[in-house]
C-alpha cells in the first residue's frame, strides 16, 4: 500500500529533521531536496526513508555537521577529495557541480572522494548531470563493510559495490544503477524482516554452498551475497567488484588499508560531455535507435515489454509532478516513527 | 594436446603470414607481435590463432592494409578517430600510445574509435597501459552484429559487448577481461563445431526459453546468448551491454544507425594515471591489500584457491619466457593450414 504527499511537505518535514538533528540549513536542504527527488523517480528505499538511519548518525557525530570536504589533489581533469564523513549528497552536489563544469572546459572530469558518508540513490545523482547532457559514471564502495565473497572462496570481503552510469536519451535520460552483487543488503535485510526466502540461491552460506536463505548473513562461519553471476559465473560480478574496489579506494589512496569501522563512502565521480567526442546529437541518435530497437522488440512475455534503465523513473517522476508523491507503508512507518520522535507533525495525504 | 614453440619462431611466422596477406611490414609487425603476447599470456583463442580469420578479411579487402586513421577530434584529453578498418591492434597500439601520453600529461585520456578492424584479446591491450603503471579500461562493440537479446525480449540486438580493465598490481597486473553476455560467440561456435551443449542454460531460443543448446543461434526464430545474470537477473548483464554500446557506439557518434554490415569494431579507450589522484603507492597498496585477502580465504574447494583475475595471465606469462610458447591442437592445425596455403615452412616444437 502506498499513499501520497505534496512535494513541499515532504521537503519541508526531511529538512526539518535533519536541522532538528542538528545539520545545519544549508546541508540540510541540499540533501533534503536529493531525498525528495529520489522518492520522485520511485526509489522509495533510499528517499526521505533514509532520514531514520542519517539522524542517528548525526546524533553520534558519525555524519559531520558542519566544514567542508579538503581537496587533496586537483590536477584540473583529475581530482581527489576527503568527503570528512559530511553527508554524501552534499559532498556529492558539490562533486557533480565541480566535475560538471571541467568536463564542460576539457570534455570530461573524474574525481576520487575517501571518508563520504552515504551518498543515497546513484540514479538520483547521475541523472542531475545526464539532465544537463552529460555522460555519468558514479561507483561506490564502504571500506568498512565486507558483505560479498570473491568467486571461489566463503569469506564476505567486498561490499555489494553499486555503480551507475547515466546519460542522455531523447525524451528521459537512460539510467543505470546496478551493482556487482546479485542482490543488496537491503533486500537481505527486508527478507530477514519479513521471515522470507530469496526465489533464486542469491545467498552463500559460509560454507560455500548457494542458499535462498537471507540469514546466513548472520550465522557463524559468516555467510555473503553472491556476486552478479552467482554459483555459476560469479568471476564476472568479482571482477566488476575489484574493478569498483579499485576505483573508488585504489585511486582515493584510502579504504580497506586503513580498516575504517564507521560507515562510509569511497566514491569515483567521471563525467564526460558528448560534444567532446562525437558530438550530442550524434549521442542521442545512437542512443535513441539501440533504445527504441530494444523498447520494440519481441518481448518473452506480451504483458512485459522490454524496458530500458530509466523508463521506469521517467514515468514515477512525471506521476509524481502531477499527483505527488507515493510512498510505501514501511517507508510512512519509519518516517512517522522519526516525525514523532521530534515532536514535528505529520503532512496529511493528498 | 599442446605443444610448445620458439617465440621469435611463432612471430616471424605470424609477420609473414600477414605480409604475405598484404599487409605493409610494420603494421604486419605491430599485429604480430601483439597476436604473440597474448598467447604468452595463455588467451590462445585470440592469438596467432586469429591470423586464419584476418587472411581473408585482407585478401577480400575489408581489413584496410595502407595509410592510417584519421582524427576527427582532438580535445587533448578526449579523442574521436575514425579507424578506416586497419587492422585493430596497430590502431590500438597507436590509440594507447596516445591516451598514455595524454594521461601522463594530464592525468587521464579517452578516446573513441568508429570503424576499427577487430582489435583482438583486450587484457593483452590494457596489460600494456597496466605494466607502465596506468588503469586502463577497454570497451569494444561490433555495430554489425547482433547475438544477444535486451532483458526480457527475444530478439538478438546486442553484441556480447566485451570490457577489460588493467591496473597495476605489486608483481604483475590485474587484467580483468569479461564481456556483457555469460559466455561468447567463440565459445557458442566450439559447443556447436564440437557438437556439445553448455553446462548451464546461457542460451536463450528464439522464443524466450533459456536453453544449454548453442544452435539457437542457428534456428529461426533466431536464438541468442543471454546477458550476464541469465534468465535470472539478466537485467545487469543488459545494463552492461548497453552501457558498452553507449562508449563505444553513442559517443563514437557511429554506430547501429549506420547499420554496418561488415565485420567492425568501435572501441572505447580510458587510461588514467593513479598519480593523478591519490598516488601510485598509495593505488597499488590498496590493490594489494585486497588481492591478498582473496587469495588468502578460505576457498570453497580446497584444491581451487580464490584467484585474482591477471594472476593466470602472469603465470603463463612467466612460463613463456622460460619455456616457450604453448599452443593447443586446434590453433596448430588452423595455423598450420595457413602456413601450408602461404608456402611458408611451421617452425619445429620445443
Amino acid at each position: 500500500m502506498t499513499q501520497t504527499f505534496d512535494r513541499t511537505a515532504l521537503f519541508t518535514l526531511a529538512r526539518d529533521l535533519l536541522t532538528g538533528g542538528g545539520l545545519p540549513p544549508e546541508k540540510a536542504e541540499t540533501v533534503a531536496e536529493l531525498l525528495i527527488q529520489t522518492d520522485e523517480i520511485g526509489v522509495t528505499t533510499h528517499g526521505i526513508s533514509m532520514v531514520s538511519y542519517y539522524l542517528p548518525e548525526l546524533a553520534k557525530d558519525l555524519m559531520t555537521k558542519e566544514g567542508t570536504h579538503a581537496v587533496l589533489a586537483d590536477n584540473k581533469v583529475t581530482l581527489l577529495w576527503d568527503g570528512n564523513y559530511l553527508p554524501g549528497h552534499w559532498v556529492m552536489t558539490r562533486a557533480l557541480d565541480t566535475c560538471m563544469e571541467r568536463a564542460a572546459e576539457y570534455g570530461m572530469a573524474a574525481m576520487a572522494i575517501r571518508r563520504s558518508h552515504h551518498i543515497g540513490c546513484l540514479s538520483a545523482l547521475t541523472r542531475i548531470a545526464a539532465d544537463k547532457g552529460y555522460v555519468c559514471y558514479i561507483a561506490t564502495s564502504d571500506p568498512s563493510g565486507q558483505w560479498v565473497a570473491p568467486y571461489g572462496g566463503c569469506e564476505p570481503l567486498l561490499t555489494p559495490n553499486p555503480w551507475a552510469v547515466g546519460y542522455p536519451g531523447r525524451d528521459h535520460p537512460v539510467l543505470i544503477d546496478t551493482c556487482a552483487s546479485i542482490t543488496t543488503l537491503s533486500k537481505v535485510r527486508e527478507h530477514i524482516n519479513s521471515g522470507t526466502e530469496f526465489a533464486h540461491p542469491w545467498m552463500l552460506d559460509g560454507t560455500g554452498h548457494a542458499t535462498t536463505d537471507p540469514t546466513v548473513i548472520n550465522q557463524t562461519p559468516k555467510g555473503s551475497i553472491l556476486p552478479v553471476g552467482g554459483a555459476d559465473h560469479g568471476h564476472k560480478g568479482f571482477a566488476m567488484g575489484l574493478m569498483v574496489e579499485m576505483l573508488t579506494q585504489a585511486l582515493a589512496g584510502h579504504g580497506r588499508v586503513e580498516a575504517p569501522t564507521r560507515w562510509g563512502a569511497n566514491v569515483f565521480l567521471q563525467v564526460m560531455d558528448p560534444e567532446a567526442f562525437g558530438g550530442r546529437e550524434a549521442f542521442v541518435a545512437q542512443v535513441e535507435h539501440l533504445n527504441e530497437a530494444c523498447r520494440n522488440s519481441r518481448p518473452i512475455d506480451a504483458a512485459r515489454p522490454v524496458r530500458i534503465p530509466g523508463d521506469r523513473a521517467a514515468s514515477a517522476a512525471s506521476r509524481s509532478t502531477s499527483g505527488g508523491i507515493a510512498l510505501p507503508d514501511e517507508v510512512l512507518t519509519r518516517i512517522r516513527t522519526c516525525a514523532a520522535e521530534a515532536g514535528l507533525a505529520f503532512p496529511d495525504p493528498l
